[in-house]
C-alpha cells in the first residue's frame, strides 16, 4: 500500500508544481517533511538477487547472464551470490530473487536445498511478496531441468513469493516460459548463446516487474 | 510501462484538481479528509476474474469462496464465470485471474484445457503481467489435485502471467501454499470450511497483490 | 534382452552338462534352433502401443522412433496410432503404452486430454499394470515439454499403470530420464537425430521391461 | 541379478526338460500340472525396502503402514530403514523401494536429498529396474506433499527405476494415485486411518508387482 501511496504522493506533488499549486494551508508544510510512506520506496534502486550453486561453472555463467538482464532495466541493480554466501541482508534487500541450480538426479542437489531450508527456518528471513524466478542446468533432454524449475517455484510459493518466468516474442507471437535452462553435455564449455539469452530474459523480466511495481 | 505512464497522467490530473490547480477550495480541506493517495491512485477498482469449471458444484463452491476473498480487499471487485462463459473482455479487464478446475485422472479435464488453449490461440487475449492463482477439487489424498495446480501455474507462466498462492499465518509462523484444493469424496456435500477458507485466502491474496501493485 | 538371453544360454548349457544331458534327440537339435527360454516363456508377443497426437509431424516422427525402439527387442511388436484412432482393443492388447503429445501452453493440448479422459470414463478400458512411457515435443527450452511428461505420468498412475523412462549409458555412467522430448523451433524440419534416439530408447525400454516381465 | 538367478532356475528346469534330463517321469506329467514358470521362479522372497526420514514420527508411522502392505503379499518380506541407515546391501537386495519424506517448504528436506544424491554418486548402487513408490507427509492442503511425490518419482526415473502408486477400488470403479500422503497439522497425533491405509496400499502394490513380475 505504501509504495502506491508514495507514487500517488509524488505524482501529486509533481502535478502541484506543474500546475503552480501555490497557496493555502497545506502548502506551508513542506512536502518533504510530511510522512511519505512511499517516498522511501522511490529513493532507491530496484534490487535483484541472483542466488545460485555451480559445480562446473555452467550455472554460474547462467547467473551472470541473469544479472545482465537485470542491468538492462533502468534503475535496477543486481547482486550475484553463490547460495552459501547469501546473507540475510541480501535477502531482505532484494525485491526479486532469481534462484539457480544444477540438476542432480532430476532434482536440485541437496547442497541447494540445505540453504533453502535454512532460509525457511530463520524467521527473520521473510520473503513475502518478493518476486521469484528460476533457472537450472543439467545434462540430457528430459533429465529434470524443468522439474528443478518447478521445485524452485514450489519453494518460492511456500515462502510467500510471487513467481515469474522469462518472456519471448517472435513476429506477432508472444509467450512466456517456466524459467531458463541450459543443457550441458560432457565436453560442452557451458551454456550456449541462446541459453544465456534465456537467462538474461529472466533477469530482465524480474527487474522489469519490480520496476513497474515499485512506485 | 505505458499503463503506469497512463495511470500517472490520470493521477496527475486528479492531483491537479484536488490541489485546486487554479483555485483555493481544495487547499482548505484538511489532509485527513482528502482522498488518500492510494484511493486517488486507483482510477478504477481492482478487478479479479474467477474462472472455473464444475461438474458437481464443488469447484463452483470454491470459486465463490475465492470471490469472497477478493471482496475482503477494499476497492476490489470480482467476476465469477464458468470457463465457457468467460469473454475476451472479462480477461482483458482482469488484473488477476483465479483458475479453478476439477481433477480428472490426475490432471485438468479436457473441457478446461479446451478453453485455456482457445485463450492462447486468440492473439487479442493478452494476459501479460496479470496475476494468476489456481484452485482445484478432486477425490483422494494424492490423486492429482496439486498436479492440477502446477499445470495451471505452468499455463499461466506460458501466457506471461505471474503466479501467486494463498498465504497463511499461525502463531509466529507464516507460509504460503501452491493454491487452494478441496478433497471431495462420494457423499461429501462439497468443500469443508477449511477448504473454502483456503480458497478465500487465495482470492484475498490475488486482490491484495493487485491493490498494492496498481499505482 | 541380450544379456538375459546370453545368460540363459549359459545356464542352459550348464544345466545340460549338470544333468548329464548326453544323448538323444534333443541334443542333436542345435541350441540356436531350440526355443530360447525367453521365447518359451513368452506365450505370445510383447505388444507395445504408441499413441500420439501430432500437428506438424514432429510428434509423429518421435512416435515412429519409439516404434523403432520397440522393434529392437526380440519378440516385440508395435502398433502406432494417432490418439483419435486408438481403439479399446488396441489398449487391451497392449502390454505397454507410449503416450506422445505436443506441448500447448506448457501442457498437453485439449485434444489429447479429450482422448485420455474418454479412456478413463470407459470402464471396459482397464490399463492396470500396463507400462507407460511418455514423449513430447514443443518449442523453447523451458516451455513445458517436461511438464507434459510429468502430466502424462500422473495420468498413467491414475489409471493404475507403471511408469518407465528411457535409459542411457556413457562410459561407466548409467542413468535414466523422464521420457523423450524434442525441441522444435520454427523452421526446424522435425526432431534431430539425438531426439529421435531418445524416443527409440523409450520404446526399447518399454518393450524390454515387458519382455522380461512376461512369464 | 536375483531376478536373473530366478530366471536361471526356470531356464534350468526348461533346459532339463528339453534335454530329457532324468528320463520319462517329468515328460509324462501334463503341462498344466507342472510347476508354472512363475511358481518355479519364486525361489526366494520378494523384498521391499521402505526408506524414510521422519522428524515428528508421522513419516515413520506411514513407513510402518507401507511395510504392513508389503506383508499382505504372500512371500514378500520388508525392511524398514531411516534414510541414514540404509546400506548399499539394503538397496541391492531390494526388488522395490518405497521412498518416504516429510515436506519442507514444498519439497523434500535437504537431509533426504543428501542421501538420495549419495546413492546416485556411488556407482555400486545400481537401482535399474527396481520398482519405486513414494509417500510423504506435511502440513496444509496444497503445501507440496504431492510435489514431493513427483520429485521422488523423478529421482526414481533418473536412477532407472520404474514407478508405481497405490491402487484403489470402490464399487465398480478402480483407480490409482500418485503415492500416499498424510496431512499433519499441529496437534495431530500422526496420520489418520485412511492415510495409513493409503500407505499400506502403496506397500501392497509394490510387493504385488514384484511378486507377479518375477518369472
Amino acid at each position: 500500500m505504501t509504495r502506491v501511496a508514495g507514487k500517488a504522493l509524488v505524482v501529486c506533488v509533481v502535478a502541484a508544481l506543474l500546475c503552480g499549486c501555490g497557496g493555502g494551508e497545506a502548502d506551508r508544510e513542506p512536502a518533504s517533511q510530511r510522512p511519505t510512506p512511499d517516498a522511501a520506496a522511490l529513493d532507491r534502486e530496484v534490487r535483484v538477487l541472483v542466488a545460485y550453486a555451480s559445480v562446473t561453472g555452467s550455472t554460474a555463467a547462467m547467473a551472470e547472464a541473469v544479472a545482465d538482464g537485470v542491468r538492462r532495466v533502468e534503475g535496477a541493480s543486481v547482486v550475484v551470490r553463490e547460495f552459501d554466501a547469501v546473507t540475510a541482508d541480501d535477502l531482505a534487500d532484494a525485491d526479486a530473487i532469481a534462484l539457480g541450480s544444477p540438476t542432480y538426479f532430476a532434482g536440485m542437489p541437496a547442497t541447494v536445498k540445505v540453504v533453502l531450508d535454512r532460509w525457511g527456518r530463520d524467521p527473520k528471513i521473510d520473503l513475502t511478496d518478493k518476486i521469484a524466478g528460476a533457472f537450472s542446468t543439467g545434462g540430457g533432454r528430459a533429465g529434470g531441468k524443468e522439474s528443478v524449475l518447478t521445485a524452485l517455484h514450489a519453494y518460492a510459493l511456500s515462502r510467500r513469493m510471487i513467481v515469474a518466468g522469462p518472456l519471448y516474442e517472435r513476429g506477432s507471437g508472444a509467450w512466456g516460459e517456466l524459467g531458463a535452462t541450459a543443457r550441458i553435455e560432457p565436453g560442452d564449455e557451458g551454456p550456449d548463446a541462446a541459453e544465456l539469452e534465456s537467462a538474461t530474459r529472466l533477469g530482465e523480466r524480474l527487474a522489469g516487474l519490480v520496476a513497474r511495481r515499485v512506485p
